[in-house]
């Protein structure tokens, strides 16, 4: 058997995890799998990354243009993360004729429409099963299954850290900052966890994911996002009492040419497969109009959950010809296609009011008025300071037309404050 | 584009559905996975099955000889169900240099080891994605991804009958034959429901997956098998109190040369994913050494559902090269693994007694004779017949301890019968 030479690009906590597989599994890959890898170069900034995860200080790189110049390498890692130099370092591996197996969501959700036809003009391969949902084999089942099936809905809770922090202040009652600072303690979250917690992390795997699934490629900046941080202890509360789970949602749907995307966080009726996915963990929803409902589970990201879609993705580059995506096109929405802005959803909809006859009626007269029908309405009353509290939950009504009716609301007299705002499943 | 023209085998309910989708999606198949498919032949026993499902009659095909020297033909679909003729057939179609794509699970846990070698001596493809868990792309999964990891343990809930049976037990409190009637009326259970209540189904596909996920041959017959129609409302009563839902699973093993191959029904943890996988719906959840827990969820059954996975396994086969799976080998277990018969569990155990004094700890004796610990123990007593219930759970034990302990609890003077024995998660 042949051995195959491969360089890992960024000797991180990821990339260290394909290492760890690929050393301690390598006798069994090459019994199961017919291929006999060897992880054979390791490019870092500095040969202390190497020694630190106990790899031989003799694998070190410390140059892109070393390693797209070895012919005795057959296929790159790419575990840097970020745009540059992970863009540049991909490119002249490509361009030398190296397939590349990548983490990299964000560099995917930018350049993707860069990097697939320089794959192919080369011949070589671009994997990235380990960019979305860890381990969860996501990627290859959009590409490889259910192939005759139109895909019409992908809805996925499919960044760890919001996860994290949602079920933590479910289970302990607690606020955002409390969770968020629990989730940080734990390695779960950054120190700067903007790209987490605003949602930036989810449209970038909702654009590769929406991409595949709708086989039609949907640009990173098309998708709505709104994070969690405005998420409060009450709202979670009063998602219970009514039925729900409140999770950071990314969205997409496609009926004909009309294309939806976006991540919120939503109410999740407690009785749905979604609602269960708790902590850390990631699920990925389907629909397609033969196969029905699908659901595919696991843990979204670590070190080992994420090495084996690495592990798997240079598996199947040594072992089978490379596909390409010639709908990813020119990075641009496909001529025809429409990104739907009106969306329709219902809504939990929190307000503080003046605890008087007659607010709640004159709010569901202006939500009447614009169109957007009640389901229920609570008011909780008897504050000390004069306020009451109304929550309402409305039927499918349209995005815009919600947020009309909230501007009129909130200027009411006796409406002191919109609290919260949060679309329904 | 070249069009391949295929044929099907069985024109039922999953032929039909299969039929459905090739005809319906023909042209979306085309522009996005680059292969025109063509039905160009049925087979059945009667050009009525033709009619019955809108097909053209002059796709009629009587005979699989002729099927077989059709050179047009590039692929046949077998949905006939059963082992003979479709065992004969299949081998007539691979002998012929036509790849095959099956749902026929107990075809393929009886013959699989007969039809792999047929299909690589003749370069042709053996596919079968349908037969375990309906559109959930379990197999696919399996032999593609986490490809670098040691599967340690695969759970299912891969009856669809009995997940409903048990389901309709578990929300309406109603006995085994009361669930089994409206099961019945459903369709989703036959007149005779011995394959799918007593675990023959559930074991084929156990020994398919088994197979597939540890990489060596899991015959048949070497997996224990124990159905579900003594569980009674009280069993899963006394679940539910206990914070259990009763399911059937299969449940396969590896740790290193040892095996475990079993279907029985479970107390699963209702925190458990698999606990709110209810009704006809089956899922999958896999523990590898490296990628984690995963959980593959979906329609385990259903004419559009299995007709999904056999139109995507019929576009792999026209547009991939076929693999083989060597594992399979001589249909019996590889040399130097053994199966484990003696497994460890928890056990749940429901006794009927004489309500006196004494009789729990005479009970509790001896099973702690048997090395088997209690975990749990309640007892309901004051019955006008002078009877009581007490139910034990243990901590994991030796299967076989717990049996040899029943065996003398049956036969204590003050026992009047043992209801149940479940096993526990």
């Amino acid at each position: 058997m042949n051995t195959k030479k491969i360089a890992i690009m960024g000797f991180g906590t990821v990339g260290g995890g394909a290492y760890d597989i690929l050393v301690e599994n390598r006798e069994y890959i090459k019994n199961t799998r017919g291929v006999d890898i060897e992880v054979a170069r390791i490019l870092d900034r500095s040969e202390e990354a190497l020694s630190a995860r106990n790899a031989d200080a003799a694998l070190f790189c410390p140059s892109a243009d070393a390693l797209a110049a070895d012919p005795d390498i057959d296929l790159v890692i790419e575990t840097m993360g970020g745009v540059e130099p992970a863009r540049s370092f991909i490119i002249k591996m490509l361009k030398a004729g190296k397939s590349v197996v990548t983490a990299n969501k964000e560099l995917l959700a930018k350049h993707w429409s860069e990097l697939e036809p320089i794959a192919e003009k080369n011949g070589a391969g671009l994997y990235f099963e380990a960019s979305c949902v860890g381990g969860v084999p996501i990627i290859r089942a959009l590409e490889s299954s259910f192939q005759g099936d139109r895909i019409n809905t992908v809805y996925g809770i499919i960044n760890g850290t919001t996860n994290y922090i949602l079920s933590k202040m479910s289970a302990e009652g607690c606020e955002y900052s409390a969770a968020l600072k629990q989730a940080q303690a734990l390695g779960y979250a950054e120190a700067d966890p903007t790209a987490d917690v605003e949602g930036y992390d989810a449209a970038y795997k909702l654009s590769v994911l929406g991409s595949l699934a709708f086989r039609t490629y949907v640009p990173y900046e098309t998708v709505f996002r709104e994070g969690i941080s405005g998420i409060t202890a009450d709202d979670i509360r009063n998602a219970r009492d009514l039925g729900y789970v409140i999770k950071l949602l990314a969205i997409g749907k496609r009926d004909g040419n009309k294309l939806e995307a976006r991540v919120h966080p939503v109410f999740v009726p407690e009785t749905h497969p979604l609602a269960s996915v708790s902590d850390a963990f990631n699920a990925v929803y389907l629909n397609g109009d033969f196969v029905g409902d699908l659901m595919f589970y696991g843990a979204g990201a670590g070190a080992h959950p994420t090495g084996s879609a690495i592990v798997s993705d240079a598996i199947t580059a040594l072992t089978e010809a490379p596909k390409y995506r010639r709908f990813v096109a020119d990075g641009k929405l496909e001529a025809g296609i429409s990104l739907v802005g009106n969306f329709e959803s219902g809504y939990y909809i929190c307000v503080t009011v003046d605890d008087r006859v007659g607010v709640l009626s004159r709010i569901s007269t202006v939500l009447s008025d614009n169109g957007v029908s009640i389901k229920a309405a609570t008011q909780r009353s008897g504050r000390e300071d004069g306020t009451a509290t109304v929550v309402f939950l409305t039927h499918r009504a349209n995005e815009r037309s919600v947020m009309s009716a909230l501007e009129t609301i909130g200027k009411l007299a006796s409406v002191r404050r919109i609290d919260s705002t949060v679309r329904v499943l």
